[in-house]
């Protein structure tokens, strides 16, 4: 994930996304709306500087987390002590769904990228962190309420009040604005309170005696910079190259209150690839070349212009992104999100203004995903990050982070090659002469000879006392410090994302259908298959339907409590995408009907086969219309 | 996992696995060969202890971490800043394997068993660790040489100079023991030191200020059942019902050294399964009723005998298991293990002894897996752990951790209903007549009446001041709380002893031929495709047949490098059962050469339909010697 690591010359931008930045306002606002009297008049005024619509909140968030939390999708992390902000659980549907989604990412990346997914540990030594900035630079300015002892970020109470750029003003400067406004808590004025900076890594100790400082990851992608060297061996010594990892990363939020998009502890999918800084053309370019992006532009951010529709090809001619490789990565971001049930009407990507670019980047891009609760959330980065990471590690480790790369010829170089005379040189500089013949050969003379410093004085040396002569020599190739092209995606904010947008009421045969219209492969469940009766044979069908449905790789879900409709009703809310029913008729004839979540349409189908009908309904080689 | 969680009466058995005592004490004892001067005469008397075969160190494991380390499959983690002792990093081929051993896991758990997987965080606040026992329990007994200043264990110093028991020791005890002792590390006496406990959890702070102490979990049980609660609605409130999680766990030990094995870093997958405490009979038993599982259980231990085979309806009747629920787990542990390529022939379950099980447990067995390095190896454990965690989590949280069990037939209760004549008591106790009414309402009478403490001063009470009646009332059912069933897994282990059971090395005409015999299904690379010539569209019908395989998913790899023959032993080395050579026979007549890695057998088969083909050799389907 780009910017949070190191930004020199400003500071980090702390935020996990870049909407943390609108998500910290609001936060902010909701805070500020018990104090102010007039919270409104600001409201625009916020949202327009993050160049966010205003929109109207609803209660769909709600409405979400109370079906996540009800069916097992989302459940508050050890209730029963009361849950600490912050942290979620996965119940079993949450837990299938993610599996599905991290699976539909690995097809992405391992399956049509080729490369390859490994696993480094979430505690890592402290060197790790200093190398990518994180020790120094990765902080909050945070400060403590004297009166009612609550921590605050101090750059969001300033921003509350009207101070824009609050977040790259010093600790004292924000001190003195901060002392004479109220505290979001609990009303009182702050007064004289210290700013201080507080770093977002969670810290711990590594064996007894506290003998060596770690950090837990806040992302995954140091891991795969870490191991440079083991995976350029393992691809053979050939640019480019990629690795991926989806794991856990954390980050020690102030004040975490925004449900499943601010998470101190979350889920990554990074992909770091490795290329020649010189070759910044895609291999399977045309893949994407035609593919129409939503692009958010710096030029059209500047001129307050909606997103534009582009193909990658046009994009990267115009220069509008900076090249082949962040453009693909741009498309294939929008293809994977669209595949797995992000809404396109509610996808655009954004690009880094100058201010808040790492000053190393050569472009960075968010795919951002609109929720109706949080506004624009970025749910994706991509950046072309140049070759910052592997040379900090370079300097920090003091090993080699670059790649041999031999020249398609063998390049002829030429070298001039200076010879002391040293029977000249002996009796001219007596004691001196070694020093002297060394400073020649490190040198290139002139017609005249050469002047070089020995002990300090300046010594002349005239061209009668040494030879000069041009040597071509055959270089194989050069070493040569990549580049990454980095895509990094939040997990969790992809699950809500598409909870949200998959979610839909509406009025059936008078009574209120609620449905998550999640595509068949992210469904946590892929069929129900539902005994009519809980009798007479027809579980023992139904079961052998759930057997067979399962060994070809289906999610298949029995169930046979309650009548038919509200089993109906069940599925469709936590999105299963197709139903079958057994009745009496299937023990005749061995035909089940088969119902369809989206349309309810249902069809009449032979058992014999069920299993791998729903699996070609379910990967797409099939649709129900055409049964 | 049982024991590491609390066993009071005794020190908790700090270690991940079981083996941890002999490897411990191994440990001790390659240290103690620097220092001692005839290390041999101890160790017999050391594996004897532990009732391990004495057997002959091989070099196998350098080899086998060797390979793994060549070839993608174990990394140190962050070599470039000096590997942390504990932490590996699983490279591509490492990380391809482990999600194939998760995911069968997950066939045995999720689709055989249809458990539901949670995922629940990492990091959990005190109060979860402070009913697990953790927080008091979960200690080493620690010192440090005051003259190096190394970080030692206590107990494995006297042990490795001939105390036994030295774990069960107090810290005083312990410290006047090893007084005398040389220091492993540095070989100077120690002299008097102090000996303390060492909690084995890594901490952390949630927040600024450090408000609020969290600890990486050290174990995932705990987060199914702090859910329990919510899972019992998930499953709408039936018993049995199961949950899965696999995921990284951490322990801080004091040194590791034992790679794999002694992981600070590690993933388990665990089943926590809910039970009636009266109804341990497997719904499914029959599917492993007749199964034979090498038993070495408590007698036979006592007795010096080897395992014994034993069908799980055997050994459950003549009570060597507790209960079918155990026997069940014992042979679907069995299953999965073989499955994976763990060598039957070096796998055995051992019960645990009396002082080893926990006091609460009904039932503990691990599942150990000889290994040429380090011995017997606990790799899985199962255990009845009966209602010990729910109990403790109801304790601690105050939260209900029962199920409501409806009986079958509504239970007809008679219940003693005693009335106060008020009437009477008010003139007889006046300002005490209601307390006197109270204490006669919570109490059955005998015939003479009843004798009552009020104020401090007991009270008679007699018949004539009160009516008794029977009542007869329905119940409907009663709150239980459930038994738990646990099967735990350690990944890595299980990934190591694959690892070493399938590493072969054999020569072929003339060559030494390493070969890593992993079943298909856990081979990183399934199958490789490999072109005979880079050029004549040799290497474009290769890659067709790699995307087709890849669509199958199948893991497919393309290689174009080097000699042929050295492209069928790399692959060899990394296990790939199939290989899949595209020669200029293939352009005329549409048909390759198929290669299996164990025979080394090669058959002609057709191009089409050759991706479905080798899903089926990988499936299992179909086998190599039909073709």
């Amino acid at each position: 994930m780009q910017l949070k690591r190191f930004k020199p010359g400003m500071l980090p931008d702390y935020g996990l996304f870049n909407c943390d930045r609108l998500s910290a306002v609001r936060e902010e606002v909701q805070y500020s709306l018990r104090c102010l009297p007039s919270p409104e008049s600001f409201l625009p005024r916020v949202y327009n500087r993050n160049r966010n619509t205003v929109i109207a909140m609803s209660d769909i968030y709600e409405k979400i987390m109370d079906l996540a939390k009800r069916r097992g999708f989302i459940w508050p992390t050890s209730e029963c002590y009361g849950s600490v902000a912050g942290f979620i659980d996965y119940g079993p549907l949450g837990s299938m769904m993610k599996r599905n989604i991290e699976n539909a990412w690995r097809k992405f990346y391992i399956i049509q990228e080729g490369y390859y997914e490994i696993e480094c540990p979430i505690i890592g030594q402290e060197d790790i962190f200093i190398a990518s900035g994180h020790v120094k630079g990765f902080s909050d300015k945070m400060c403590q309420c004297p009166s009612c002892r609550e921590f605050l970020r101090a750059d969001h109470i300033a921003e509350a009040h009207g101070v824009t750029g609050a977040s790259v003003l010093g600790t004292e400067d924000l001190a003195r604005l901060i002392c004479s406004l109220p505290c979001p808590a609990c009303e009182e004025v702050l007064g004289p309170v210290e700013v201080f900076n507080f770093n977002l890594m969670f810290q711990t100790a590594i064996g007894p005696g506290s003998q060596r400082r770690g950090y837990l990851r806040p992302e995954t992608a140091q891991g795969m910079f870490t191991d440079f060297q083991r995976l350029l061996r393992f691809y053979r010594d050939r640019l480019p190259f990629g690795a991926v990892q989806i794991g856990k990363s954390f980050r020690n939020e102030i004040s975490p209150r925004q449900g499943m998009i601010r998470l101190r502890e979350f889920t990554q999918a990074e992909a770091e690839i490795f290329v020649h800084p010189g070759e910044k053309d895609h291999p399977a370019f045309s893949r994407y070349e035609g593919y129409f992006v939503p692009l958010l532009s710096i030029t059209r951010q500047e001129e307050d212009l909606p997103p534009v529709n582009c193909t990658m090809g046009e994009a990267v001619r115009e220069g509008t992104i900076a090249n082949q490789y962040v453009a693909y990565y741009l498309a294939l971001t929008h293809q994977l999100l669209v595949s797995i049930g992000v809404n396109p009407d509610k996808l655009r990507f954004r690009q880094h203004l100058p201010d808040e670019r790492a000053h190393y980047a050569e472009d960075c891009w968010d795919a951002e995903v609109f929720s109706d609760r949080f506004g624009w959330v970025e749910t994706v980065g991509i950046a072309d990050r140049t070759d910052y990471d592997l040379r900090a590690h370079e300097r920090q480790s003091g090993e080699r982070f670059s790649a041999f790369i031999p020249y398609d010829i063998p390049r002829k170089e030429s070298r001039i090659r200076v010879t002391p005379d040293m029977g000249a040189l002996g009796p001219r500089f007596r004691g001196e002469a070694r020093a002297v013949a060394e400073a020649l050969c490190a040198s290139i003379p002139g017609p005249d000879g050469l002047t070089v410093t020995i002990g300090g004085k300046p010594v002349h040396i005239t061209p009668d006392l040494y030879t000069v002569k041009e040597e071509i020599s055959e270089v194989p190739g050069t070493d040569v410090v990549p580049h990454v092209i980095e895509p990094s995606y939040g997990i969790d904010r992809m699950i809500y994302a598409v909870l949200e947008h998959s979610y839909f009421e509406e009025m059936v045969d008078g009574e209120e259908r609620r449905v998550l219209r999640l595509p068949p492969g992210i469904a946590p469940v892929q069929v129900a298959v539902l005994p009519l009766m809980n009798r007479d044979g027809l579980p023992e069908i139904a079961r052998e339907i759930v057997d067979g449905a399962r060994e070809e790789g289906v999610i298949a879900e029995y169930d046979d409590s309650g009548a038919i409709g509200r089993r109906y009703r069940r599925q469709d809310e936590v999105g299963t995408p197709f139903a079958i029913t057994v009745d009496y008729e299937t023990r005749e004839d061995r035909t089940v009907t088969l119902r369809d979540r989206d349309s309810m349409r249902q069809v009449r189908v032979p058992v014999e086969g069920i299993g791998s009908l729903i699996r070609s309904l379910v990967e797409g080689r099939l649709s129900f219309a055409g049964l």
